[in-house]
This record gives C-alpha cells, sequence and structure tokens, in this order.
C-alpha cells in the first residue's frame, strides 16, 4: 500500500542507538523571553500580593475578577447549566478514580533492626496543597477529579484550586462538588500566588497540576526557589508501539487524540510492520478530517513520526530511552512486553485501552511527567501528597549494644559531639 | 537554679502563635553573591566539560587530580589503612541500614476498577542515580552508606558518587564496599557534572545527597531546570522537646551534637519545665569545654534557643510549624506525642535514642528535609531511588461499558480526537 498524499508525519527506518537523541528531540519550550518574563511575574506577585495579581490579570486575561476567591454559593448554583449526562459521568470518573487511588495508600513499616531498636516509617498528609486546574482552549475538568481525588484522600487539609477567569460552568461545578476554596487566577501569576502567598490566596506547601509553558516555567523557577511541585510537566506525548496485531484505525485515533492537544505535543508510532504504518498514515489522513481541532493537530504531527524498527525489542529499547508520558502497546503480548518498560508515565494496554481511557476514566491519574521526566519521576499518586517520617526507638540496653558501632563512627567522622551524647548515657547507666 | 554566666543560648518564655514566624526564623542561607557564583560554576561545566571542571578545581581547591575517576585498586587498598574496629562498625551500621530500607519496598497495586478495567502501579528504579558525599572539615563515611545502600536495594542500575579531592582512606575504604563508580570532585561543579554529564562524569536522572551551601544552590538551580533532586537539604537542624522527666545531660549532649555540625546549625529546645531548661543550659556550658568543635558549637548556639512553654502540647505546636529535620522527643509518653507531629523528618523517642543513633546506625536514613521543607519532603528512603509507572488494560466489554463517561467527558472537554478513539473502537465491534 503507498501513499497518495506526503504523508502526515515523517516516516523514519530502523535508527541506529547513536541516532536516537537526534531523532527522538522533543520540541523546543518557550526560550530565554518568556523565563525572563515569567521571573518578572513570580517577582510582582512576591512584591505586590493581590494589587500585583489584579493588574497581571487585566495585562495578561483582560479581565479581573471584583474577588479573587469564587463563592461557594456560585459554585453549587453552577449544577443548574450542567447536562445531567455530564454529571453521571463525572460521578463515574470519580468512582474509578478514587477506586485506584485509595489502592495506593501506603503502608506504615515498622522493624526491630537490633534488639532494643525500633525504626519505623509513617506518612503524614502534607497539610496545604495547592492545585492549578488549566482553562484555555479546553477546560479541563477531569483535571479537578485528578488532584482533588488523591489530595483529599491522603488527607491534605488545606486544598485551593486556581483556574483561569471565566471559569466554565461545567469546570465550577466539578469544583463545586468537593469542600475547597477556589480561585479565579490564571498562569504563572496563579502559580507564584499560591507558593508565596497574597492577601487573598494562602500559601500552600506544594504545588500540583498541569498547564501551558508559562505555569510549567513558573513551577520550575519556584522549585528552584526550594518550592515543592508534583513534577516537570510540559507539553504532552504520547508513544505507541504497534505490531502487525494492532488496528490501523485505533493507532490513528489515539495518535490524534494526542496531537489535538496543541502543536507542542508529540506523537511517535515505533513498528515493525511497515503495512501497519502505511496503513496507519491513511488512516490519519481519513480520521483528521473530521476533527474540530484539525489545525493543532496537523502542526503536532509535523513534529511527530512514524518509525520503523526491526522488531518490538527495539522499539521497547527506544521507548526506555525517550521515557515516553503516555505510552500504548497495541501488541501481541502487551503484559509481557510491559514488564520491559522502564521509562514510561502511564502504559496502555492492547487494543481496546486508548489513552482517552486513562485521560478520564478508568482509574488512573492523568497528570504525568513529560519531556523525559519520567526518567525519574512518578505521575501523581496518593503519595504525591503525602510524605513520610521516620521514628527510632531505643531502649537502654539497645543503645548500649549499638554504642561501640556508634562511637567508632563518630570517631571516624571526628564528630566528638556526637561520641559524647551516647557517653553521656553510657556514664549515666553504669 | 540560677545561670552563673550568661547562657549559650537564648532563653524565650511562651511565645504566642503571632510571633512564630519571627522567633522560629531559620539563619539565612548564601545570598546573591553566592548565588551568582553558582549559576556561573554551572555555565562553566555545561559548556567546558571536564576541561572546566579541572580549572575549577584548580581554583575552588587548589589541587587536579590526574584523572577525576578514583580507580576501583585505590578504594580496595584504601581498606589497609583502615582501623579494624571502624569496619565492624562500618558493617554494623550497614545491616541495620539495610534492615530499615529493605522493608520500605514498596507493593505493587492492581485493582479492576470496574469490571473489565484493571488499573495497576508498580515500581521501576531510576536507573542512573549520582550521589554527592561531602569532604570537607568532616569526612561524612555514614553519607556513602546512607545513600548507596538504598540505591542497591531499589535496583538502580547505574550509580556514581562525587566526593571532593583528597578523601580520606576511611572515606575510599567505605565507597569502595560498593561495586559504584567513584569521582573526585567535590562542589557545585561535581553536582553539575553529574546533572548534565562530562567526558569523564556521566549524567545521571537524579542527584542525592546532603552537602555545604554550594552543592545545596546547585542542587536548587538544577531543580529549576527539571533536574531530579532528593530534596532541598541545607544547614542541619535539631528541636527538643523536654518535659521534667528528660535528663538534661542528655538534651545538652544532643544539641551540642548538632551544633558540632556547623556555625549555621540551629538548635532549639522547648519545655514547660524551666528547671530542665535551666539545667540543660549549665550542662551545655560544661560539657562545651570538651568538644575539639567547641568554637563551632559556640556559633550554632548563638542563634540556637531554649523556649519554655506551656505545656508539651504547645511545643507540638510550635515543632510542626518549625517542622525540624530532626526532633528529639524526651517526654514521658514519647509514642503518644509522635502521633501528633505532622512536619518532622526523623523523630527520636524517649532518653535512650540521641539523634548521633539515626545518623549513623539505628537503621533511619541521616539524609532528611532541611529548613521547613519537611512540610513537603520526605527523607531519603528506598522510594527515593524509584518512581511509579500506571497500567491500564480494558477488555472489549469494559471499554464499551466506560464508553458513555468517556465520550460525555471528552466532549465536556471539547476535545473530540479524545472521543474519536473510543468511537473508533466502538464502529468496529457493532
Amino acid at each position: 500500500m503507498m501513499q497518495k498524499e506526503k504523508p502526515l508525519m515523517p516516516v523514519i527506518s530502523e535508527p541506529e542507538p547513536s541516532e536516537y537523541q537526534n531523532i527522538l528531540r522533543r520540541p523546543d519550550q518557550g526560550g530565554q523571553m518568556m523565563q525572563d518574563r515569567v521571573r518578572e511575574i513570580i517577582e510582582r506577585v512576591e512584591q505586590g500580593g493581590d494589587g500585583a495579581l489584579r493588574a497581571l490579570s487585566l495585562e495578561i486575561e483582560g479581565l479581573v475578577p471584583d474577588r479573587f476567591e469564587i463563592s461557594r454559593d456560585v459554585l453549587l448554583q453552577s449544577g443548574t447549566d450542567v447536562d445531567d449526562q455530564l454529571k453521571v459521568a463525572i460521578g463515574r470518573a470519580s468512582e474509578n478514580i478514587r477506586t485506584f487511588h485509595r489502592a495506593q495508600m501506603p503502608v506504615p513499616v515498622s522493624v526491630e533492626t537490633l534488639p532494643g531498636i525500633r525504626c519505623s516509617l509513617r506518612y503524614a498528609p502534607i497539610e496545604r496543597v495547592g492545585l492549578y486546574i488549566p482553562g484555555g482552549t479546553a477546560p479541563l475538568l477531569s483535571t479537578v477529579l485528578m488532584t482533588v481525588i488523591p489530595a483529599k484522600l491522603a488527607g491534605c487539609r488545606e486544598i485551593i484550586a486556581c483556574t483561569p477567569p471565566g471559569a466554565s460552568p461545567e469546570l465550577l461545578y466539578t469544583l463545586g462538588l468537593f469542600n475547597i476554596r477556589v480561585f479565579s487566577v490564571g498562569g504563572a501569576q496563579a502559580v507564584a500566588a499560591m507558593a508565596l502567598g497574597t492577601e487573598s490566596i494562602p500559601k500552600v506547601d506544594k504545588i500540583f497540576g498541569p498547564g501551558n509553558p508559562w505555569v510549567t516555567h513558573a513551577k520550575m523557577q519556584l522549585a528552584g526557589r526550594g518550592i515543592a511541585i508534583d513534577m516537570p510537566a510540559g507539553p504532552s506525548e504520547v508513544m505507541v508501539i504497534a505490531d502487525e496485531s494492532a488496528v490501523p484505525a485505533y493507532v490513528a485515533a489515539d495518535l490524534l487524540s494526542q496531537a489535538e492537544h496543541g502543536p507542542d505535543s508529540q506523537v511517535i508510532l515505533l513498528s515493525d510492520s511497515m503495512p501497519l504504518i502505511e496503513s496507519t498514515l491513511l488512516e490519519l489522513q481519513i480520521q483528521i478530517e473530521k476533527l474540530p481541532r484539525k489545525k493543532t493537530a496537523m502542526e503536532a504531527l509535523k513534529h511527530g513520526m512514524a518509525i520503523c524498527v526491526s522488531g518490538v525489542e527495539k522499539a521497547v529499547e527506544m521507548s526506555n530511552y525517550y521515557g515516553p508520558e503516555h505510552l500504548i502497546l497495541s501488541v501481541k503480548n502487551p503484559n509481557e512486553t510491559a514488564e520491559k518498560i522502564h521509562n514510561a508515565g502511564s502504559v496502555f494496554l492492547g487494543n481496546y485501552s486508548p489513552e482517552s481511557a486513562g485521560d478520564y476514566a478508568s482509574g488512573t491519574n492523568h497528570t504525568l511527567p513529560t519531556g523525559g521526566a519520567t526518567r525519574a519521576w512518578s505521575g501523581i499518586t496518593i503519595h504525591s501528597f503525602m510524605k513520610s517520617i521516620t521514628l527510632q526507638e531505643l531502649t537502654r540496653e539497645g543503645l548500649m549494644q549499638l554504642a561501640p558501632t556508634l562511637l567508632a563512627l563518630s570517631t571516624a567522622e571526628q564528630l566528638d559531639g556526637h561520641a559524647n551524647a551516647v557517653l553521656q548515657r553510657m556514664k549515666q547507666n553504669q
């Protein structure tokens, strides 16, 4: 089967590992100018509080809400404008997300490392968390579920959310389902406000949520100042590994569902079957015509690619090198292949697990590391909203038994005060 | 009992919550000049690689090793210069650390959120990790154990360590116990080299380990660029909550073991007993005289403090506000008190659990968040060397059941491509 027209994305054949870095390059993210502008926004919020927020909202979004906080009444009333079918869907998705995240609840640890020496580890919720809920071109009400539900399950005491002015009734309704405070502020200024605090917006301990490059730059700059963030999350990306058992129409649809997110999204198809690649490219051309976001998807596909590899093992190697946010395994034995995956945010197994399922309602979280950050970061889990605290309790006998070890090590490190803390306890017990 | 001389640290009585921010202020950390210098160091390493590292080692440490990597032979031979008793102590400490960290191994999760929809979460080791082992005034061989042991247990494939030139035989011996690569580079330039890679030093996925302000600034600046780090870890700190059941000599010794770390260490004593505070201050004066690091400890105590509070509950409230790296509970019912602690790195229970025990050998990790970062961060655990990956597998029936939810949500978010990925699969199955 041959392409009638120029394919929507380039096709590459059997690249060498030395070429991976160049081929699997990600699209550039806003340069120095945007960084400088974000730095200025953060400084203005830090120095000017609410006044600076108001000025920035006017400059950037062209509108300033009377007050930043959206009242509980407004949130609750928004439900009258929301379709019943959507309410049912939100309920169903919430249940699945709750089920899967509840199962992640970490278990405390307690062991006696030696007789009389008990070491424990327990988890505590992060007390105050701030969630960024993007508005903009697509009102991401699913992001509300993906951040608030695990925060509530973790037991966070104070949960606040910021979303750009002009939120849709659907978004307000979803926010109103939870007992949290909601503020009408968007972009880098919202992230700065939650991290640093203003008169209206309380300072939080950790910032969560995806966003556009402005939001991402703000999160990263604040991370550089010691503010905790969920993860570096930039433009969305999907990698599909497909063998001859894959269905081209499904693969094309999955690639398009990622491509429609934004012109900076990246979609990559890896396959050991050139016929599958060619059929998928044809399907892309057919299906893209019907998409309202066709233009966006076309842009994204330009820096997407289809790569023909010698076998599924080679595809897995490339995938582990790239570390995709979303990885779809449309292969004969998806579970077996998944065991070899080391770097990925969320993995979709087989022909009936489209990315859309995880984006909304299978139960997994859709806030995932991008840009290769899967090498070191996890997507949002219930752990993201907790931290661990260790404890130790030694009996007198336990300490006496450990004393020679402690004295030898503190002496070797020339920390006599550390030895003294042990010696004082030995002295009084002879 | 009255103080004969001016106390070594100020005594504050029953502060109001509105005063906490001012009273519980932490010592300042190197200002803008140091930040700019660190930024310059990172840029030089990024652009100049090994050449820049060599120049920086000469400028900053006054010596350049012939080659950065310390050979396996050198590491193994260093054992001949190490005392047998110390070797036994390192072995004992390693066993306890291994026991406690092995018990933390996370368990995979797998649940069916609805019939035909299986969601799973599994953990994978971070493949390449870089450990910073401080040299300087105290050769912290215990930091080797606290970072390498959990990295090995997690299954990290490539572990490298950097330590400043001129490492002691004890430090080299400890590094040689593990099959890892060791480089003789220190300070901000070592952190930059591991984060960005040079000709000699491989780029890693995450940076671990405590260090001086240079190292900390480098970690934070690189975190701002998306490099994963273990935590913001600055000057060390201890808070002791002591009631009348505490032993002044032990409390004083614990405060001093923290104060000797560096002039920027912070030690705070909270007690509801003024006699206990006074006796502890006297003991401080006696014990400090015998410490080789007396001068350092004196400096640190200047910005330490003893705070007299109305009861242990009040002390717990202040401790949760401050979020200490180390918290010693020298109180009658330490376990009961510990349950109310929300923000702390590691907690030491009762009269026989000095901080030294956890610093070296009880089994808990001594790499802990400081500067209030305990609000959102955990100390090093086995989790620090792993990330989680979620997976989902839907059967055809599972997807069909979820389809109305997915279609309603994707339509509400105006993401028709997401709906299309579901519709394609419905179409082919009618």
